[in-house]
């Protein structure tokens, strides 16, 4: 069965291919509202494809945000049930400029396909339903191992609404583990699992100073500035170096243990060609004394990601605008909690609140940070499968990113996650020009396919 | 001939604002490509009413920008010439949702007339226009003394166009003084004339990092953020109590005489009235040790206009921008330079450049401070005729605000400016809700039409 289902998916790649191009020409970007009826468009079409495929209960499930898409098929008694998740929306696409070809038009060249949501998440969510196919279609309609399918609309945003049907349907989603494939190889050709992946938690501050706009003229040295005062306080997050100077911020951070530092050293990553090739800034910034994977997967950081308000057309216009707004992120490293890390920030900033002005300090969206163990047999199987697939031994990594799913199957339903990625560092996820490369694409479906197999043994 | 052009000017009222109100209809925004065609078709507008009025050789001058519009009438030899100088163009009328009626749909309420450009400069402009017809139709066709009109399409973006047809064609404006009808009383029922005005140096920042936008996920705590650069810049070229950092900043800062002092103390200025009813902020700001007067008339400032880049749309998008920028002006007083105070800027922004990140510190557009000495006999003549109009001695004041063209009459047509102004302190000018109390309109024709008399004596 197993080289039949392989077989199988190798006769068939050039249309899994246009299949998924069909998918990433629906602009499911979660995050703007004129794209709603797209994300909706995006979670149907996954439903009649997995209804296709052979799968039990697909439904199309509407929420108060965007819709969840759920399938089953347990008809494999004794065996284990994998609950398979992945995300359908994506990220703006802005800046449009930047993009080589447009972002929802997928446009192969030097065998990669580029798009927005080439790679994060619709390419590697559809490795996953080419595998069930192959799979059914290797086996008489049948799988190996009980599976759960549930798609999100939400997970750029937040997953508010995935995370409120898993901790209400706890129930409906029982499983023995999760796989999820949103994640990265550490390398090209170096089969990877992600063990473990930062926290986060999305904030805005909001600075009010005049009542409504003035003139700059007329009442500079009198009237307080919102971006100066949002400057000043940013300023006072993070010092020159990039330690973050939150009270307390640092307390809860775990180390990670001498072995993981010690295999971290051993992995092919240079600073210097990641420098290049990956940032291409000047020089890389960051906490002094710890590396760039310490400082990537394992310490907490902050950025700012933009500061709506003001003026901010071509040519000048000498507003004092009564209001600036700074969107601001930190990431999250175990034991850290987005619910104390919140709380310290946001009384830090009130503390350092400049004269003059009023602020409001928001969390939008969070995430806990998780780490799984090595150990555990679920991720033992997925390295004997990505063996059979890349013909190598799998590196354990972490991701400094955030899948904040990943901590609420762990809560909510007590399953672990196998985070199983084929993406690559060169990706440009959120980016303009994001790719997937797309003989990881195949090899991604091929791994899954083992995977599955392995898991049934 | 006094008070034919004055009783003229009476019943003709309600056509003069019916006239202004359509003006005002045109959106003649003149940093927004997008009303290219509106700022010229405000000039063509300007155009036909100074034919219609009697003026001679009028004309709509093309230029590589907005458009000028010149006219003259020089047929009273022995007499003075007076250049009127006003401006068609107007601010962006964002944030849109604040206005209570459109801005550009000029609607009478409270004895006030609410629309972009109502005051700043169209009314105050359009002032000079009738108050010329009224002098030209009680007058038999002729003027008092020589008048020349130049009226352009660019202050609010800096008036490259005009200044650079002042400084190659000084002799076609050869005048004895010039009107310039662009500033505010300092209370109601106050006639004023202002003395001194700050100049301007408008810049931006641009600061970039990675090479692309990269995901704060995988790249934070590694990747230089050029928000946080700017914030960290910005937090130091002012301190918390509003003193700039930039080195020498100070040094060329005349202090206003002590009688210039004096009098300003015994304005009718209340600090806390003020704080409450034009700025609305918790508490005003700015350098400890002077008075809200001077620091908006006499001590150079610094403000944020707006911070464009990165992600500024409604929702979480978790990005490290490549590059942002940082829109800045400075106030400048007597005897600062813009020259020199752009220079000592960049060099200091240049000196603590944030690593990692790479600078590109521009001049947008700049202005001279000035101040006009009380002793000048048009600005004597000018009194003469507020008091006439207005029954109260005039008070002198300076203005926070930038009118660079006073700086070009003053270097290329060494001529001074009278600054007669009728706006209100509350008038919101650049802001939403901007008004013109239409007594002043009126009250402005009456004393143009008054001051022309005088100056003709």
């Amino acid at each position: 069965m197993l080289s039949a289902a392989i077989d199988y998916a190798r006769s068939n790649y050039p249309r899994f291919l246009d299949e998924l191009k069909d998918l990433i020409r629906i602009p499911s970007v979660s995050t703007l509202p004129e794209h709603k009826s797209d994300v909706l468009a995006a979670a149907q079409w996954l439903g009649r494809e997995l209804t296709r495929i052979g799968m039990d209960h697909v439904e199309v499930i509407t929420t108060p945000g965007h819709p969840l898409v759920y399938a089953d098929w347990l008809h494999a008694p004794g065996k284990p049930t994998c609950l398979c998740y992945g995300h359908y929306d994506v990220q703006p696409p802005d800046p449009l400029d930047e993009w080589h070809s447009p972002p929802f038009e997928p446009t192969e060249r030097n065998g990669n396909l580029y798009a927005r949501g080439a790679v994060d998440d619709k390419g590697q969510m559809y490795m996953q339903v080419k595998a069930l196919e192959a799979l059914f279609a290797a086996n008489k309609g049948k799988l190996p191992i009980n599976i759960r399918v549930i798609l999100e609309g939400e997970e750029e945003v937040g997953g508010e609404q995935i995370a409120r049907f898993i901790r209400e349907h706890s129930d409906l989603l029982k499983s023995d583990f999760a796989l999820v494939c949103d994640t990265e190889m550490f390398a090209p050709e170096l089969p990877t699992l992600c063990i473990g992946l930062r926290g986060l938690i999305y904030t805005e501050i909001e600075a009010r100073g005049a009542k409504s706009d003035l003139h700059s003229g007329m009442y500079g040295g009198a009237a307080p500035n919102p971006f100066v005062a949002l400057a000043q306080i940013i300023a006072q997050l993070k010092d020159g170096s990039g330690r973050l100077l939150i009270p307390g911020f640092y307390d809860a951070v775990r180390r990670p243990s001498d072995d993981e530092l010690r295999a971290w050293q051993h992995l092919p990553f240079e600073e210097e060609h990641f420098r290049l090739t990956e940032v291409g800034s000047s020089r890389l910034t960051g906490e002094p004394g710890y590396s760039v994977l310490e400082r990537t997967w394992a310490r907490p950081t902050l950025d700012v990601h933009g500061m709506p308000g003001g003026f901010t057309g071509a040519g000048a216009k000498t507003v004092i605008p009564a209001k600036a707004i700074a969107k601001i992120s930190m990431r999250l490293v175990p034991d850290q909690t987005p619910q104390q890390a919140f709380a310290q920030y946001k009384s830090y900033v009130e503390s350092i609140r400049p004269d003059g002005i009023e602020l409001d300090v928001r969390l939008i969206h969070s995430g806990d940070p998780i780490v799984v163990g090595t150990d555990n047999p679920y991720i033992q199987a997925a390295t004997r499968a990505l063996k059979k697939v890349w013909g190598k031994d799998t590196v354990f990594i972490r991701s400094g990113g955030s899948i904040p799913i990943v901590g609420d199957f762990e809560r909510h339903l007590k399953i672990p996650s196998v985070l199983m990625g084929f993406g690559l560092p060169d990706d440009q996820i959120h980016a303009p020009n994001e790719k997937f490369h797309i003989a990881n694409f195949y090899r991604g479906i091929e791994s899954i396919i083992e995977f599955m197999n392995e898991v049934a043994v």
